[in-house]
């Protein structure tokens, strides 16, 4: 391959915003939030240009992150902790327990900052640094502020971390070293997200809430990619993804899309599980009620902090890539989800999240029920490392 | 590339260990701990064969973790948690304060179990299994424990991990977790390699402790490779390393002597900066007495609980390449780890371990007196995760 042609392909094909739900269309150089009907933007590319260079041969050439993926992502010098192309290890071991010669686990743990909240917080920081802003500010059910406020220290940025006062102790931790201003609120996830709305235009900060700007699902659509480059080409039959504000399972949808509208993949696609917990579960409640949006999920509680979402913005776009992949919703208890932790880590050797152990729950769940077929190729998404968790854990296994 | 091509580069070109003192020869195909004289046994390879395979371009196709440099390290289906491939941050803040333009952070955080001792573990897990040992045992200072346990759960194998009692609460769980039996002990690791060194043969457990089997080694000296390959074939100037037991210093050496052998660079090296805590600092005392091999450091004690081996087995070999690196041997207090692990987290992003902190305070004192030039190309490795030492920091930020 020629230098000339290497070069081409880093360029990015960002045409413009779209609405996800009526369609009007944004102005992608321009700061841009919810559509003024109030539902989250997309980004759209020329992907036929992009097609021109997006080839698993020409990517092999590629940086070893997310950003490897250039053509489908927005442009700009990268804000970049090297987040993305994390390992997809084949679980022969829970496999065995579980009843699936073709388990695999995305181990998001190995991410930056612990998590799978790098990616997206790697392209938010760096169209928000490229359109301006100074100041950026979150609420944030645990990793995501930490995500942030470790890309907005590399970007030389300020940034503003609101969280519930009973978040992981970890994550208080890790926004303090990064520099960050740490607000605690009594409340969740939902209550700090209106402190940023109500406060942000007069403290001049840029709104980084998840799906509020449209660029985190575009970091985490890259969950998507990876997978279809790592099975050379291929997307396994199921994905089992922990569902808090779901922008990761919405992200990877996309991702398929756009992999089809390249050529890339056909009309196939994974069957998508979106797991939640029992404490806090709306797209459960949904799916089972056969809804196409969820109520917001009175007195939310779990362990695994991350599912604290009781009402995800994306709950419509969640519930329709549920029902047009043929997939479904499952809701595990925290006792299962420590329980699996333990089984995942002493087959696998990999300490996971509490979100990622419900994946394994699930897993037995669909897998006893026949709903997922021996053979088949099936991904859980670990989504954060178990030792941002310590205090869940050290309980759990010393129990 | 032809398919048979790419197959052929998968294999090793394992011939034989050697004693790193005397020379001895010692068949690579049977179970090998020390030299009768008492002495480290290094892997040799036929380089003369993986320098034919062994190429920037045909690493492309390889696998993205450290197995991708199959030529060079022992062969067998590995044990893998996708070890290895860890980010090359260009830290152009820190560079700023530092007074480097050219400053590298290697986050070796990102590895499984968060630090580099994963490199090592996945290599000597792998050979392990392959020479018929049922239980693995050794002693650790923190983080060897916890990677032990995991690639011992990955491979289906029991571990024992020996550490001293006062070990972080992080390092504990994590091998309780992975199923492993821990033993605490009132003392330090060379206390606790005792206790292995006296019960595995009437237990029948393997000793992985470091340097008293091959292979670890083998996986640390893969640090080495990547730098060369992530800085495209050159090797930096300046390499900071935090150094213990200094196996990870020790197996980069190797590897550039390796990668020389092959073919694949000259006879130039980085000058080698080994970092410890003024409370364990048993290599600089020895270096700034110009001794060739070290004394047992009385009182060990620092936060950096990787840097608490006050007797490496190392010691002469480390000695001997850091003289003939033309490098040099810093010693830090905890206080300055503490600083600077703040200043690393807040202008880059990265939560170090104090261990990777260390070499932070090191670059500082050593641009500062003129030994490195603004425009040379520096590494500083960060051996760990900053969250597995939670306590450490959170007092260290809230202060």
């Amino acid at each position: 391959m020629s230098q000339p042609a290497r070069v081409a392909t880093t360029s990015s094909n960002l045409i413009e915003l779209e609405c996800s739900a009526c369609g009007k269309k944004y102005d992608a150089s321009q700061e841009q939030h919810l559509c003024t009907c109030g539902k989250p933007l997309l980004a759209r590319y020329d992907l036929k240009r992009a097609a021109r260079t997006f080839l698993l041969e020409t990517l092999k050439d590629r940086p070893r992150n997310l950003w490897r993926y250039a053509e489908v992502l927005p442009g700009d010098p990268p804000v970049s902790l090297g987040e993305g192309m994390t390992p997809l290890v084949h679980a022969k071991r829970l496999g065995a327990s579980v009843g699936l010669g073709n388990l695999y686990v995305k181990d998001e743990g190995l991410n930056p900052t612990g998590s799978f909240k790098a990616r997206g917080m790697s392209a938010a920081v760096t169209r928000a640094r490229q359109l301006g802003a100074k100041a950026l500010a979150a609420p944030t059910a645990g990793n995501a502020g930490g995500a942030l406020a470790a890309y907005a220290a590399a970007a030389g940025m300020a940034a503003v971390i609101v969280m519930p006062a009973d978040t992981p102790s970890a994550n208080v931790m890790e926004c303090q070293a990064f520099g960050a201003k740490v607000v605690k609120l009594n409340g969740l996830i939902s209550d700090c997200g209106k402190f940023v709305a109500e406060n942000k235009d007069r403290e001049g900060w840029y709104d980084v809430s998840t799906l509020k700007e449209p660029y985190r699902v575009e970091g985490k659509k890259t969950m998507g990619y990876e997978l279809w480059e790592q099975f050379a080409g291929k997307l396994p039959h199921v994905i089992f993804y922990p569902t808090g504000g779901g922008v990761g399972l919405i992200g990877m949808c996309k991702a398929f899309d756009e992999l089809e509208q390249m050529g890339r993949v056909g009309a196939e696609r994974p069957r998508m599980v979106a797991v939640q917990a029992e404490g806090c579960a709306p797209i459960v409640k949904a799916w089972e009620a056969h809804q196409s949006s969820a109520q917001f999920f009175p007195n939310a509680a779990t362990i695994a902090s991350g599912l604290r979402v009781p009402g995800p913005l994306g709950d419509q776009l969640i519930l329709s890539m549920l029902r047009q992949s043929r997939g479904t919703a499952v809701a595990v208890t925290d006792n299962e989800m420590l329980h699996a932790g333990r089984e995942l880590a002493s087959l696998e050797g990999i300490l996971a999240a509490p979100e990622g152990a419900a994946t394994v729950v699930a897993a037995h769940i669909l897998a006893g029920s026949g709903w997922i077929k021996p053979h088949e190729t099936v991904v859980l998404f670990n989504t954060g490392t178990g030792y941002k968790y310590s205090e869940a854990w050290q309980k759990a296994f010393e129990a």
